[in-house]
């Protein structure tokens, strides 16, 4: 009897957090490679932020997930099947497979595993899209140097976990923003960073300037909202700010603008948005160089793992606009 | 009998535009120059959006005028009294002399003025601070290269109608936005736009897609508030919008940030604030650029001149902000 793949699909587009009725869970059966595919069985799903806005029919970086369509992930697995000359049964593999448990692909986008380097799932983390992207954004956009003082929003989150860590490397005081108690300890005494600061408690203003008494440098945004709003009147003359998300957002009808913008012309700053995949041709040298760092025990790559089964994506999703995750949050398939 | 210096000072911090309590009518001797001071007589007061700025007690790039304080303004006159080596009786001035009739300097931050190369005001146009901030927010900042689709908010305005001349002149498409048929017409035919839209009129999403169907490379904005908002929903592929002013907020007591800031991400673009002072040691390769630019007929200046005393600078101030000039609004004291 062959297996079946069993899959979440986008039922509807959300009006605010994705609710029960947004998606649909199907099954059907797993499809027979034919040449020059493979297929492959996925242990672990990654769940970012970025999902809730792909579910959205506004025009993005990336076309929206389609109604009816198996909701669009990044993925970890295995190939179980193929008649790909580049992918043979039982490698490990990392793509964009979707919510299933089985994933057809051509091998576009498709990356092999080395486990030898590191577990699995840290290809979900720091050496996966999440450590691209905090590499990418805070080298090339906001061009750190030493002595910068950068803030990180989400410092307990997938990519500011990394982020922080790689300012770290690069000789910058950092500073992170995080939500409680226990995670602000986690950023500190986990990720390195110099301090971090609980934006649900006190007053985040107040405590950037005790922090950042010179203003701040670079402000890696992963957040928006009123912290983006509020760190903005603490930047320093000639501020790189990146804007790689903005969760606070993402499942507001109408979304906030940075009021204090024009902070930008009285510290002549910049404000930019960054993308992982427009730096796809320099991957290798960023693995590397990641991957060098992680070997040597200067980053640190922390997953969250939720075991269960496809059937607990939506919830899982939520964790992340709850701030119940710290670093990378992944579902993992526990099939069988 | 000593001439009487007439000066309009701040008399209280406005709320909203300013009104006729928040200034206040002195008038003293004029000073006497010491060694190394002139007396300059205030023939015309520049009359600037940033003013409403610094009537405020927020801090920005510059200190905020002082209760009690003469108001700050840029200016052009001539010298009266010299005891200045660098500067003798009947030089033509330009500098920060403030809303007064006559005012002392040291010489710093004034620059002599050649009579043979432009009328006297266009020293406060075209070739003054607001030529030079559009050329070095143009250049420096938005980096305008040949067919670039370059949009000009505030396009009728004394910085906007510089910088869609400067980017015609570098080979750009250039669009304007301007308030009303007649300043639409005056920034086609007089500023030589490839087009000016309207916003008081129809739909200037719709009339962006028209004019820039693959979106805008350069943003140049003068006004914040909605129209930033909807140029944000046109901007091409690693747009940069050039944050000058905002005009359509320094009234307001609850600032409107820009909303679809999400589409600097989206479109890997940035948003950069500039300021003139920062390239005071390029000032003089710019202006030989500009002068050579209008002496070719190649720019215009226009400069709407309202005559009159320094008693009408609280109204002409308030033109701005009723979008009743073009081109660069100016104070003319008619004096004697």
């Amino acid at each position: 009897m062959s297996p079946t793949n069993h899959q979440v699909r986008l039922a509807a587009r959300p009006a605010g957090l994705p609710k029960a009725t947004d998606w649909e869970f199907t099954s059907e059966a797993v499809p027979a490679p034919g040449p020059g595919q493979f297929v492959v069985a996925v242990s672990h799903v990654s769940v970012d932020p970025a999902m809730r806005e792909w579910m959205n029919a506004r025009p993005s970086y990336i076309a929206p997930v389609e109604i009816g369509a198996v909701m669009r992930a990044g993925g970890i697995g295995r190939v179980t099947m193929s008649g790909h000359p580049g992918f043979a049964l039982g490698d490990y593999v990392s793509g964009a497979f979707g919510v299933q448990e089985y994933a057809l692909s051509d091998g576009r986008g498709v990356i092999k595993l080395d486990t030898e380097v590191a577990p699995l799932t840290t290809y979900l983390g720091a050496l996966g899209t999440t450590g691209l992207t905090a590499y990418f954004a805070l080298l090339d956009v906001g061009r750190v140097k030493p002595g910068d003082v950068v803030v990180v929003s989400g410092a307990a989150g997938a990519v500011g976990s990394v982020a922080g860590q790689i300012a770290k490397i690069k000789g910058c005081r950092v500073i992170g923003i995080a939500g409680g108690p226990e995670k602000c300890r986690t950023v500190v005494e986990e990720f390195g960073f110099d301090a971090a600061i609980d934006y649900r408690t006190g007053n985040l203003r107040k405590a950037l300037r005790e922090h950042a008494p010179d203003g701040v440098d670079v402000y890696f945004d992963n957040v928006g909202g009123e912290i983006l709003d509020t760190v903005l009147t603490c930047i320093a003359r000639g501020a790189r700010i990146i804007i790689c998300g903005a969760i606070s957002q993402y499942n507001e009808d109408q979304r906030r603008g940075p009021a204090n913008y024009m902070m930008l012309l009285v510290a002549r700053a910049s404000m930019t948005g960054m993308l992982v995949f427009d730096y796809a041709d320099r991957y290798p040298e960023a693995m590397a160089e990641l991957a060098g760092w992680y070997r040597a025990g200067r980053l640190v790559s922390r997953e969250q793992i939720v075991h269960g089964s496809i059937r607990d994506f939506p919830a899982t999703l939520l964790m992340l606009f709850e701030g119940a995750n710290t670093g990378k949050l992944i579902l993992a398939l526990d099939q069988g």
